[in-house]
């Protein structure tokens, strides 16, 4: 019996996220059932996140147990001929049999998309949010700074969790924004004279840590963008952690612009 | 009677192109459809650009005529409301009623992206052509720069044209790549002594002209593509115009990986 992982990428639009659930289409339940046409086997993968329902992927994890005499890096190319076009396997390879991958020490990096507008751009609708309300990165970057570190992150979980310690350690939290070429520059010089519009841009906050809680990446960013917005000053992030208290944070941001980057192993 | 110019941005996945067609959604269709609907108009919008079937758009023009008491800035917000959210006006306003978007001088900008490394990503395919073969982009680069300036394209357009000549003026053809951020980084330490894999990249190839020939861009695209891949050589691209002859060029790039970015009125 080898353990084979499986760096897995997919678009979660269509997906009732990660776990299998009866007579809903998961990822895992994908993942399964292609592995098991693929190999004979009857296979149940070990993911490393069980992403949500709508929430998108570059670099999960998945491990299984074969038999089968396919070289573990090849697993990559057969499953690919097999999966739909909206999940693909980026790598595979042999691990140790004992190998878990929630249990074992790693960095895990999320990035959140907000596309900030005063219209939605439809090719970037599924995988940011969309806003029109003008945001603010400095005050972004300001109020996610108060976030580093390890701290008690009990208001930034959602209420049904089922996590024995809220603790978590956060190693960083990035907000940057990318200008969308094209929208700004049209308009401006569509008619010469004309009102000059504010450019489309994305502004994406990149958060790595070791482990996360129950919506802890998506509540970030609702909070994050109450600060941006100017309804929170950016200290009042510190006051949120210390409140230890759901109902002190800003709303969950929707699952659309949240994607699971990757892992790093330490 | 005013006319209103739309700035029109659309995911162009589920349509069969701009232009009416019967018995098939289009971009013009459902512009007409929602614009009548709203005026109580029978309307006709002429586009500045008939994309084909599959491109995407961020700012493609399109006026109409109206009798409306709707201020020609509301338009925006009336037709979003209206409109699927594939399509998205990014701007209205009241043009001289005998202004044509294709008649009248204007620099039109397109973005062809390709989305290269091993395996396709899941988030990346409805807007990226994929392909596993390595290009050199610095290769591709040095074939774009042939395309600068005014030459006859015969050799770069469909032969079922209408054009009354081929020459057209290109007035930058820029390559760049952007790595994604993830794949690559997970992969390479996912486990520690394994092989380091090529990052995930996305190639751009951004096009700027006054006008082009029916599937210009995308040629052009598929012959740096050959380029960038070995084989052909740089200055091969020199010879391609030189030939006027279709055959000459690389294939027609598909139609995803083809965003119209917008226009400058000159």
């Amino acid at each position: 019996m080898r353990r084979v992982m499986l760096t897995v990428a997919y678009d979660g639009t269509a997906y009732r996220g990660w776990q299998i659930q009866a007579g809903q289409e998961t990822i895992e339940g994908v993942l399964n059932r292609c592995i098991g046409e693929l190999t004979g086997e009857t296979v149940e993968v070990i993911g490393a996140s069980r992403t949500d329902s709508g929430v998108h992927a570059m670099g999960n994890l998945a491990v299984f147990d074969t038999q089968s005499l396919i070289p573990a890096e090849k697993f990559s190319y057969a499953l690919n001929q097999r999966l739909p076009e909206d999940i693909r396997i980026q790598n595979s390879e042999e691990v140790a049999v004992d190998f878990h991958p929630r249990h074992c020490s790693s960095r895990k990096t999320y990035e959140y998309r907000i596309y900030n507008a005063p219209f939605a751009l439809p090719v970037k609708r599924l995988y940011s949010y969309f806003t029109y309300v003008p945001l603010d990165v400095e005050r972004m970057r300001q109020g996610a700074a108060f976030l580093v570190g390890e701290h008690d992150f009990k208001s930034f979980c959602s209420v049904d969790t089922q996590a024995q310690t809220t603790v978590r350690q956060v190693d960083s939290v990035e907000v940057w924004e990318e200008n969308i070429f094209g929208v700004a520059d049209v308009a401006k010089d569509a008619v010469p004279g004309r009102e000059i519009r504010r450019p489309g841009r994305e502004i994406v906050i990149r958060v790595a840590g070791r482990g996360f809680l129950y919506n802890m990446v998506r509540i970030i960013a609702g909070t994050l963008m109450e600060v941006g917005r100017g309804k929170l000053p950016p200290e009042c992030v510190k006051d949120i952690l210390a409140a230890c208290d759901r109902q002190a944070a800003g709303p969950t941001a929707p699952a659309c612009g949240l994607t699971l980057i990757g892992y790093e192993f330490l």
